[in-house]
């Protein structure tokens, strides 16, 4: 199926001492095998440049991004008061990651890029210099007038979905956050989400109980009975293919897998456990609710190892291609 | 490495009306494509005949089994009341579950097997018949004279082998049976039996956390702090190797994997998600901490399938595979 055109992505460099500008210097490089479409890096360019020597183009949009790809790495410089040195992060550096966040998303937002693709960030840094949010996603939620509530965060790889309806809590906590509400509008948001970003007009929607063996009736637990059915039968009255509640163990296996689109799990590592131990070189974060198209590599800024020519780019190759897709999606949609 | 040579191993067939019959003929079909050491099918012989039409040979002890193997599946029958029918279980057929268990343990305690392979039982039917124990596990223990908080469960695919601390119990529970002294137990059982079971000299034991991102320092959770790592320095002090609390997450991808011989985790599908999404078809249920050496195939009866030639036979070979490994090296180590 032809795609629509959709105007070059914008992809945010992250923390500049993180591995962000070698990844995706790296998926410029590779950008034909990787199967990527035009995009546009934004960040302050001697960070790209510190760890790269590939031909960078500064412009001053997406427009021009689209004439300079083919021969170059376009980049929307946006300066910080002090070069970081890779692995070395720093204040300013914090500064730089998020005005080429806060540009990413407007880019977006106005039409100019077709997508938001972040490289990744410090939450330390970030928190330093008064960053009120818990992390990227919450931010770019904010910037487009959705409530944090509503956005939902999908790890997508080639053959597994995974959206958790809990996310940073203590495991012993769980249940108090869980309500049959959250769990309906999580679900909701994640089929609204397989239709506009992946195309997918009839979605199926898998639910992970909560306790083992999906609770064998009331006997290991209450919350599948009281919370989790009544939220599924909720969501299939309104029309939606919805299943479970189906025991967690038994969810991940490649039969089991081919029978939904996503898989909707109580608690963060019920959903990134089985996304990383298939799809940890492939998975995308996807931020599902938003009006603009918003994806990630799943990974951190990993001081560790940055500058030293050993970054994985395929996670970043897979958020840039997937965003790419997504948009598209929504462009035809239109 | 020659192996030690072993007598043949006990293989109950587990429910008559179950999977179990069909899943052991076919690995004796297959005994060379699956290089399978010789074994002794115990259960009633009309619920193997009823669902396959080699050659069965009814014999005394393990020791005629082993001159049979050849050319036939060789059985102690053990009778029951009435046979069942595939798929169609019954009072009688439990009763002879039972007792093809019980004659299998006896027979590896004894030194006339070489091991136990379980097939697998309907406890519904057991505890219709006023089996005591939760599972055959727990009745295997006590035959060997183990009281039951000392064997441990381990579920052992080709490239991950997994421990839950707990097993079942509702989730919101855990934290509450959680304790250092537990973990303590489970951890060392573990790392005996990576050593007398699967032969390696220092084996590397990879602790879980309970809460995402191993807790934040306190911040999403503090059984890290107060429940897992004075576990973990104790077993250090010990000498063994062990590490963690690690983010459960970022435990189970292919790198990961390589840098342990077994995880230890906290809660049931913390276990079981990582090793069904890797290993559907070879996982093996093993039991630690026993004087003989018993394994299962991780699945159920599948009275829905029964009767049906539908049965896949992986899950089985693997279990008797690995009891044949087994035992040969415990063989060599006395």
């Amino acid at each position: 199926m032809a795609r629509a055109p959709i105007p070059p992505l914008a992809i945010s460099l992250g923390d500049p001492a993180g591995i962000g500008p070698e990844v995706i210097a790296k998926c410029w490089d590779q950008r034909r095998e990787f199967g990527l479409p035009p995009f546009v890096a934004i960040g302050d360019g001697r960070s790209v440049a510190a760890v790269w020597d590939g031909p960078i183009e500064v412009v001053d949009d997406p427009h021009q991004a689209d004439a300079a790809f083919d021969h170059a790495l376009p980049l929307i410089h946006v300066s910080a008061a002090d070069a970081d040195l890779p692995g070395h992060p720093s204040v300013s550096g914090a500064h730089a990651s998020l005005d080429a966040l806060e540009l990413a998303v407007g880019l977006a937002r106005s039409g100019s890029a077709g997508a938001v693709v972040t490289g990744p960030v410090s939450k330390e840094q970030l928190y330093a210099i008064g960053f009120q949010h818990p992390g990227q996603t919450e931010f770019v939620a904010e910037r487009c007038g959705v409530a944090p509530g509503n956005v939902v965060m999908m790890l997508a790889g080639a053959t597994l979905r995974t959206v958790p309806v809990t996310t940073h809590l203590p495991l012993h906590s769980v249940t108090e956050f869980l309500t049959s509400s959250l769990i309906e509008s999580r679900g909701r948001a994640t089929l609204r989400g397989l239709q506009r970003n992946f195309g997918i007009a009839e979605p199926r929607l898998a639910v992970a109980a909560l306790n083992p063996h999906a609770g064998e009736g009331g006997a290991l637990g209450r919350e599948e009975i009281e919370i989790i059915e009544p939220a599924i039968a909720a969501l299939v009255a309104e029309g939606w293919r919805v299943t479970g509640p189906l025991p967690a163990d038994t969810m991940f296996h490649a039969r089991a897998r081919a029978s939904y689109d996503a898989a909707l799990c109580m608690y963060h590592d019920q959903a990134l456990i089985p996304i990383k131990a298939l799809h940890f070189e492939d998975a995308v974060n996807v931020t599902l609710g938003l009006p603009i198209v918003r994806t990630a590599p799943d990974h951190g800024t990993a001081f560790d190892i940055a500058g030293q020519d050993k970054a994985d780019a395929r996670p970043m190759a897979a958020a840039i291609r997937l965003a790419g897709e997504s948009a598209s999606l929504r462009a035809e949609a239109i």
